[in-house]
C-alpha cells in the first residue's frame, strides 16, 4: 500500500481536519464531531436544506458538495462504511430551516437503512423529511430492477439539480419532484482497470490482472458484468454508451449533459480521448451536447477507470443545471 | 501499460481532438495544426499576450490553462517532449494583438531553445517578446543556481499572475516584472510515490520500490535529492516545507498562497491530509495562508506524489491572485 497518509486509523479525520483548516469559512462541524459537516451559515433561512452522506475515499463525493447552490450537509463514514443514523440526525437537525430536508444520497444498504431510522428521528421532531435514491449504475442491476441500482457518479448531477431547485425558494416536495424527473433522465456506467486499497484493510480490494478491465463495476469494488481484455478508448467508449442508450430515454433530437468521470488515477488526457469518441457517438445519434464535465467528480481513492453519465435535459432542467453554485470542491465554472 | 487510450502514436492529437470538441467556444487551433491552440477569441484587442508550452502529459499544464484572466496561446509537444520553434511562432503570430508577448514557461532545455528561435522569428516580424522562465523546483539545482531550477507547479501562480496584469491592460515590461517578482516569491518542491509511462514508450519512466519514496523527483522523473523509505504524511509535509523555507523568502508575518497539488494518481483525501500538517506547519511559523489550491493542477499523467508550492504575497500579488480568471481546466472558484 502506497499512501501519503499517517496513521490508517486516522486517515478520514485527517482528511476532515485537513478539509476544514482550508475552507474554514465555508464548513463547519455540528458539535465536535468531525464527521458531521454542514455548510458554514447553516441553517439557510426560508431554504429546503439537502443532506447527503455515505463512506469516504470517493472525494469529491460527498463531502465535496456542501456549499452554495448544492447541498447543506452531510454524514461522513469511514473508508466505504456508512455513518450512523444518529450523526444523520444530528446534521438534520442543523440544516433544517423549517422547510424540510431533503435526503439525496446513493443506494447503498447501510446508508439506506440509517437515512431511514434518521428520517424517523427528525419527524418525531416535526421536521419534515423527503429521500430521493440516486440508482444510477446501469451495470449494478438489469432493466425492471431500476430501484436496485447503485448510485455512482450521477450524484453529481441530483446535487446539482436539487441544490438549484432549492435555491430557487422551491418547497420540498418540488425539490424532490425535480430531482426525481432528473433522475429517470440520469444513466452511468464505468470501467475499473485497477483497484484502490483502504488504509485500514492495507490490500487492494479486488484483484485484476495487468491486460484486463472489467466493464460495469460499482466504486466500491462491486463486481461489474463483464471482466475480460482491456480495451481500446473507442471501444470502451462504444461499449459503456451502448449499454446506456439501451437502458435509457436517450433519442435523437435530445440534449444530454455528459459527466465523464475519473475514478482516481486515470489521467484527465485519457478522460479527453475517451470524450472524443462519446462526442462522435452523440453526434452521430443526434444527440446534442448542451454542458460537459470532465474530470475527477466521484472517486475511488487511486482506482483507474472512469464512467461516463448522461443526464438528458428538459428547460426546467437546463435552467437548474446552469444556476450557480459555488463548494470548495466545485462551482458552475466546472460546467462548460 | 494501463491506459483508456487508442494507438499510442495518437495519444496527444486524440486527446486535444477531445477538448476541441469539448470547449469549442473557447478554444481553436491555428491552421490546422492540432498542436498550436489560442483562445477562440484571439488576439484580445489591446492586450498584452501570454504564450507557454511544453510537452504532454501534465493536464491541466500546459493548455489547461489557456482562457480569460490566463494565458492567450499554447504550442504542444509529444508526452514529455518540447514542440517546434515554428510551432511557437505560428501561435505567437496569431495571439499578439500589438501589444507584444510574453512567453512563460518552464525551464527545460528544449523549450528554451525552441521558444528562444521562435521570439527570433516574432522579432523579424516586429513582434515585441519578453521571456520569463519558471525555476520554481527547489529541489532541481541547489541555491545560488536558482536559474537552472526546473519549472513544476508554480507555473500555475505564475500564468495566474501575468494572466491578470495582462487582463488589467499593463504593458509588456509590466507583465513581464510582476511576473518575476512572483516568481521570486514563489518555491515548490514534491515526492513521487510511483512512475508514470509515456505511451509510446509503454514502459515506466522510471522504477522504485514499493515501500519507497523520492523527494524532490521533477514531473518527468528527473532525479530528486532523497530517494528513502516510504515516510508519513506529516513527516514528508515537514521534510519539503523544511526545504522550502531554507532556501526561500518566507517568514514570520508573511502571507502566502499555498498550492497542494497532486501529480496524478494521489487522491485528495492524501492532498487534504498533508493540507493539515502545511496548515500547522505554517501556523506554527507565524505565516497566513491567504488563499489555497488544493488538487490535480500539474501532473505527469498516472504517476503518484503530490508537490508543495508557496507563493508569498504582497498587495499587489493578491490582487492580481483574486482577479477574475476562466478556463476550461480552470476557474477563480478554484482558489479558495
Amino acid at each position: 500500500m502506497k499512501k501519503i497518509i499517517n496513521d490508517p486509523d486516522n486517515f478520514v479525520d485527517e482528511m476532515i481536519e485537513g478539509l476544514l483548516k482550508a475552507h474554514p469559512e465555508e464548513l463547519r462541524t455540528v458539535g465536535d464531531d468531525l464527521r458531521e459537516l454542514v455548510r458554514k451559515d447553516a441553517p439557510v433561512k426560508d431554504k429546503v436544506a439537502i443532506a447527503t452522506g455515505g463512506g469516504s475515499g470517493h472525494l469529491p463525493i460527498f463531502l465535496g458538495y456542501v456549499g452554495k447552490g448544492m447541498l447543506d450537509g452531510v454524514v461522513i463514514g469511514d473508508v466505504f462504511a456508512s455513518p450512523s443514523a444518529q450523526q444523520m440526525y444530528n446534521v438534520t437537525k442543523e440544516i433544517d430551516s423549517g422547510k424540510g430536508v431533503l435526503y439525496l444520497y446513493g443506494n447503498y444498504g447501510g446508508d439506506c437503512m440509517n437515512f431511514d431510522m434518521a428520517s424517523e428521528m427528525a419527524e418525531m421532531d416535526d421536521i419534515k423529511v423527503e429521500t430521493v435514491l440516486v440508482t444510477d449504475d446501469v451495470a449494478s442491476s438489469p432493466k425492471g430492477e431500476e430501484e436496485k441500482r447503485r448510485g455512482v457518479a450521477g450524484l453529481v448531477f441530483a446535487y446539482k439539480i436539487a441544490g438549484a431547485k432549492a435555491a430557487a425558494g422551491a418547497e420540498l416536495e418540488e425539490v424532490a419532484a425535480v430531482t426525481r424527473k432528473a433522475l429517470s433522465n440520469i444513466r452511468t456506467m464505468g470501467v475499473a482497470l485497477s483497484p484502490c486499497t483502504i488504509p485500514q484493510v492495507g490490500k487492494p480490494t479486488f484483484e485484476i490482472a495487468d491486460d484486463e478491465m472489467e466493464i460495469g463495476m460499482g466504486i466500491h469494488g462491486e463486481p461489474g458484468i463483464h471482466r475480460g481484455p482491456l480495451k481500446s478508448a473507442d471501444e470502451i467508449a462504444e461499449t459503456i454508451l451502448a449499454a446506456i442508450f439501451e437502458d435509457g430515454p436517450y433519442t435523437e433530437g435530445d440534449e444530454v449533459a455528459v459527466l465523464l468521470n475519473g475514478l482516481g488515477a486515470t489521467p484527465q488526457e485519457e478522460l479527453y480521448i475517451v470524450y472524443r469518441k462519446v462526442a462522435e457517438i452523440l453526434n452521430d445519434k443526434g444527440i446534442k451536447i448542451y454542458r460537459n464535465l470532465i474530470g475527477e467528480y466521484a472517486t475511488s481513492m487511486e482506482m483507474a477507470g472512469m464512467s461516463i453519465t448522461l443526464l438528458k435535459l428538459d428547460e426546467e432542467l437546463k435552467d437548474l443545471l446552469d444556476a450557480p453554485a459555488d463548494t470548495p470542491f466545485f462551482s458552475q465554472a466546472n460546467i462548460r
